[in-house]
């Protein structure tokens, strides 16, 4: 088989060392390196961003696949070959990383760390009173992979999980709620909501005004999906007007985050630099590998797209 | 039956409703105010640091019952008697609260929250290499019912985890080491040591300037259990020398922590006030009216003390 790998953003070496340790077939070109290749010949793309039009030069793909969790990398080509199976990545290790800072978060939030870290440099030795984890409410708007392993983690330390989707999902241990419908009672209990989202245009700017006001006075915002969810100016005015206490950002409408962005330097606002879960070649090229093998069998692939749907 | 309840550190109001609606029966005194009582109709006592001599006072009691999951609270009295039963507190939240604190301050240092919020101060949007968090080996000092629930906690997040205690232990997915010998092994592996140990003669000072020598250049020690164990000039030392990368302490040898302590300012050592994990009066009452009702039916207590071992 023959692959090309298009990205800017991923290390191509080590996608090359681990695919081909699992493929010993498999033929691992790079673009722009390899473009001299026929591309009638390549089976598949391993892509992420690629420049548009890059990808529709492939006729005879059996799938496009994400290097990333989300396809938004993908479908931002307007010029893609919709009539393609396209497949996105679900790695144990970008679970992990995603599961491991989600539940990092909120335990800081519940357990007062950020306090406690202002008692200390102040030489301050004071206890305050620890409100009782099941009473500390955790909703995870888009409640897809990612979205359910964050709150089954979430919910295995004991705090009151709800998960807000599309569909209904059946999670033990944890409150679904489905449709726009049920999103003004999802929000109204979320005393920490964290975006787990995929980027489509029904999401795109979701986090707004009127999405901050129905969470409770006090609540904090988690955005861990992508920074088009989020209507900056209205997460300011939130904060500012004391409706939110505190939101941390991994993801946001640009990036890098320009030095003069206002959530810089807010002292409720926690910036981390699109870290909270990143791909693994040596985890990620074990979902690649069997998602090949599956499509050379005649089988269809997991973590099939919907293009309809959008995810 | 009669229980006196002898505390300053606790609320005796909150332990008086909790336990009275779970035992009707239950007459719930509190030292000093009750001393008028016959100390011979006392049945239980449940203490925290009562003054010396005072347990002895009462000549009929079925057992002693900690409001701490350690006994050293319990047997600074020097006239302790010792012919009675000794049952230390497990309290789910206590133990939930434990867990919570070590998996926050662990995936703190392993995914270098510090250094990212230097960063964010900065306004440097920089993403660093991210461990794998197989790779990440978290040693367990003190491997009982506290140490247990942390390690099986940090092993369901992918960490590697060993636990060391006096006798060997079975717990799925985590070496075990155990006794004197097994030692050296154990911190040669644990990248980041948490010490979570009973506080006895033998393990006093037992975190000194040889134990932290045996752990890997980088290490950080994390000491959740008492003040007493850590040997703290040894700690400030190999700090100092660059042989260990950070500490987080919640314990100390005397607390409050004096506003002089180095500790405070030292910028490679976190200070928390004893708030890893409290007793609650509502999940502690649970425990401690069940221990009752097996001593009123003539069945022995559970988490009962060896006095001899001291744990």
């Amino acid at each position: 088989m023959n692959l090309m790998f298009i990205s800017n953003e991923d290390r191509a070496d080590q996608w090359r060392d681990n695919l081909t340790a699992l493929l010993p077939d498999l033929n691992f070109y790079v673009w722009p390196d390899d473009q001299a290749v026929d591309p009638a010949t390549i089976d598949y793309v391993l892509a992420w961003k690629p420049a548009p039009g890059i990808i529709k030069r492939f006729p005879n793909l059996k799938a496009i696949l994400s290097l990333g969790a989300g396809i938004d990398g993908i479908t931002c080509d307007p010029e893609l070959p919709i009539d393609k199976p396209l497949v996105h990545l679900v790695d144990r290790s970008l679970t992990q990383g995603m599961v491991q800072f989600a539940l990092y978060w909120v335990l800081h939030f519940h357990r007062q760390m950020g306090t406690y870290q202002k008692f200390a440099e102040a030489r301050t030795w004071r206890q305050l009173p620890q409100a009782e984890v099941d009473a500390c409410r955790v909703g995870i708007l888009g409640f897809g992979e990612l979205g359910q392993a964050v709150g089954s983690a979430l919910a295995a330390q004991h705090f009151d999980v709800a998960g807000w989707s599309r569909s209904p999902k059946q999670i033990a241990g944890i409150t679904s709620y489905a449709g726009a419908e049920a999103l003004p009672g999802f929000l109204g209990r979320s005393d920490m909501l964290i975006c787990l989202l995929p980027l489509t245009p029904e999401t795109e700017g979701i986090i707004d005004a009127a999405l901050l006001a129905a969470l409770p006075r006090g609540a904090i915002v988690i955005n861990l999906a992508r920074g088009r969810h989020l209507v900056d100016a209205d997460l300011l005015a939130a904060l500012d007007s004391g409706h939110l206490s505190a939101a941390v950002l991994d993801v946001f409408y640009n990036e890098p985050l320009a030095a003069e962005h206002p959530f810089w330097a807010h002292e409720k606002v926690t910036v981390t630099p699109h870290i909270a879960a990143l791909t693994s070649p040596r985890s990620g090229a074990d979902s690649v590998a069997a998602n090949i093998e599956r499509i050379e069998r005649g089988e269809t692939p997991l973590n099939l797209i919907d293009l309809a749907r959008g995810y």
